[in-house]
């Protein structure tokens, strides 16, 4: 499936968040990362940004697509996510 | 259609950011913002968020849907939309 991963970490957090999301899916802005994941991945993304996150200020959404195709990306400015937002 | 919009601006623009993309969209994360637009809606707010944007510093991107059927959505922690992630 596709995934796209919004998250909002507080500052001793969001290095962890950032690593642990680069292992499954592509950076594409500052606290956005999407890519093709498998289910068993999608569970183990979960889990680990679960067990760093302070639910109380953190927050993470996870839109989820069976696949790519039903979207279209539009966007402007400044590419930050470098090569990686060339999926 | 379903747009969900994530937006990275400087400090002195972000404010502005926020105001015009949420005369269209329900706030639902720091720099995320989701809804139902119309076609002209949607290409009023490109132009208004292009008209304040730098775009050697700021980003933003839109991902389209036809309807929000496609996709699912998962969150965790803070919701920090309050009542407005409520769609």
């Amino acid at each position: 499936m596709f995934v796209i991963l919004v998250y909002d970490f507080g500052e001793k957090r969001v290095g962890k968040a950032l690593k642990i999301a680069r292992k499954y899916l592509h950076w594409v802005q500052n606290s956005v990362l999407e890519g093709e994941i498998s289910n068993a991945n999608y569970t183990k993304l979960k889990m680990e940004l679960r067990s760093i996150m302070n639910s109380e200020e953190d927050s993470v959404i996870f839109y989820t697509f069976r696949t790519k195709n039903y979207s279209k990306r539009e966007e402007f400015g400044l590419k930050k996510g470098g090569d990686e937002n060339i999926l």
